[in-house]
């Protein structure tokens, strides 16, 4: 008996392969093709004959902990425990893993959005937990509406991705509000952020949960270093939590991996000192400018992307297959890889729609924009 | 309600921590104190500025998977295929815990023997299993009528370390025949092999599940690299297993992590076409003798050590402290720090006695023995 009975292949895999086969750009996985900032390769050269290659403590290096501290001062405008509310994770996943196997007990009800990035529901799953999907609006913000009906006396818990993949939305006050006011009636459900491309927004800034102060009693935030700092294969992230959440999520954590990479976090660490995350939000927000004024005369049609490395484009006006066969058509014919959306939804929906990463070299956006255009 | 009641801080945190507190010769925590390969660290400087720092794929790098799969023709006396019976896992912490959380359900019984490496028991307590403890005998080998006693028609996964942490001692060819003969009439069992050490022993040859045609179609085996190669911070390890389990396991580890740190795949990958395994038994032998030359005339009584880097002793002729509180006078009045052997029993049991990690230059280990000769 399987725990994750409907699981195939991965579609990042399955895409990215297909995209090898077939010499295409790979605008699928979300991974940047450009190279490493220099001073964070000059740091990790440095750094090789220096003692770090035995474990770190359990929780994380104590100075990449306060590194992250300091940085949730600007964030959160206050300062998180380092010794009580983090931990460091082997990536958001592993931490978004170990939020929900710690809390998520045999038939709590998690409530996830439709669409949600793959990993949410197979840990519910794994946990003995009921995923419950809730549906956003066509636009991708979230209805509130059918978030309160959801809710039940089982429901341990709702994960929220903001900004959100693959959809490139992000939550504004007025969405917090919404959930502030349904939340309060239920004050078992716990909320975990998924807040992995929160220096990743263009037009408005972006909320995190921890600077709700009716909500953050009941957050555990989950980020990463990956996509900040343009290192996905580092597999460095961490959790935020109150107090009485983290003891009990270290504890899991202390026996699902014990500890993190330790070159990677002795990297990070003093690259922390020097990297500006602003940059990060004003690199990918030319770049998503270039791909949309590249695209923009091409017959898909684009979906406002406020945020994270991803553009949802429809493509009602080419095509009337369904967004996989689509998006492997695209690979095939025309050379360039994409993900179909409907992956992200729990129940396939097609609606015509793909995903586009643009962390990648302008050249490489150019040439893809080149063969869009000509569909 | 916690899923993890009765853990507290990880014994290893603790004893390392009063051992910094005092000043204390670290001799608990196992990991090496002596400086890495020449080679390795010359590997790592080098690959620096390549292509490796985003996503590998998700079961592992390619190269490394097929370095591994080389060197279990040498162990196994078959290649293990890279495509479907093998996955990276971020150490082998990891790796139990994703073999565990795949195929444990609500409910389901674990054989886990007593005493056993930290992390099993609550792994399956999150997995929502329920560990039964089987008692080793007073030498520290297995209990053959104990373990059959132990099974139920629930019995889903017996969890066996071998080389064993923390007593030393290794299975015979006889230990595997007493198994199997058990385990035909149980054919729902699945074995969970922790052969992190299996490059650690000494007298007797280690002998690894994998070799046992009545066993393999059953078996998942757990390694690590950071044993082996004296990297314990990288968190590389690994899981092998057929494929109808391994498929399963992946499924999970694609959710629980995704893929592991990328700079230390490749670094390894490239360190196994120099490395010799056969030289570290031989390392570590010596360190073992030297160890136990240094203490046999203390007071401190050697228990037998087969493979493992550590030493259990125990302490009848000294004190009749229990030996948590052993353990800690030895911290402070005597400037050693070790292992109490009881936080590896179910009940705590206190045996007197205490475990030293001898992974250790011999500088370390002669200041130990002049310290604990003085007792
Ligand atoms: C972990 S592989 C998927 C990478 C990613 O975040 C995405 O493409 O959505
Ligand atoms: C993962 S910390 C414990 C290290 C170790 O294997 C041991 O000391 O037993």
């Amino acid at each position: 008996m399987s725990k994750l009975p409907n699981i195939t292949t991965s579609i990042f895999s399955v895409m990215s392969q297909l995209a090898n086969e077939h010499g295409a750009i790979n605008l699928s996985q979300g991974f940047p093709n450009f190279p490493e900032d220099e001073r964070l390769l000059q740091i990790s050269e440095r750094i090789i004959r220096e003692n770090i290659h035995q474990y770190t403590p359990m929780a994380g290096l104590p100075s990449l902990l306060e590194k992250i501290a300091n940085q949730t001062l600007k964030q959160y405008g206050r300062k998180v425990n380092t010794a009580t509310e983090m931990l460091i994770t082997a990536g958001a996943t592993q931490g978004v893993f170990t939020a929900i196997n710690t809390f998520v007990n045999h038939g709590d009800e998690v409530l996830i959005l439709d669409p949600s990035y793959d990993s949410y529901e197979p840990s519910v799953l794994v946990a003995g937990g009921k995923p419950v999907r809730v549906s956003l609006n066509d636009d991708y913000t979230p209805n509130f509406n059918r978030i309160e009906s959801a809710i039940s006396v089982k429901t341990k818990m709702i994960i929220i991705n903001n900004p959100h993949n693959p959809t490139g939305r992000i939550w504004t006050e007025q969405d917090f509000e919404a959930l502030e006011t349904i939340l309060e009636k239920h004050p078992q459900i716990l909320i975990l952020g998924d807040e992995v491309y929160e220096y990743i927004t263009f037009s408005q800034p972006h909320i995190s949960f921890n600077t709700r102060p009716k909500l953050v009693e009941r957050t555990i935030i989950a980020s990463s270093f990956g996509k900040s700092l343009h290192v996905t294969g580092w597999k460095v992230g961490y959790l935020i939590a109150p107090e009485n959440l983290m003891y009990e999520m270290k504890k899991v954590h202390q026996f699902l991996v014990f500890s993190v990479n330790s070159f990677s976090q002795h990297a990070i660490s003093e690259y922390l000192n020097v990297v500006d995350f602003s940059e990060v939000s004003k690199m990918y927000q030319r770049k998503r400018d270039l791909f949309q004024n590249l695209i923009k005369d091409s017959r898909f049609e684009l979906m406002p992307c406020d945020g994270t490395y991803f553009q949802v484009v429809n493509y009602n006006q080419i095509s009337s297959k369904n967004d996989v066969d689509f998006a492997k058509e695209l690979i095939v014919n025309h050379g360039v890889a994409s993900i179909p959306i409907s992956v992200f939804y729990n129940d396939a929906t097609d609606r015509h729609m793909l995903r586009f990463c643009f962390a990648k070299t302008d050249e490489t956006l150019i040439a893809a924009a080149e063969k869009l255009n000509q569909i």
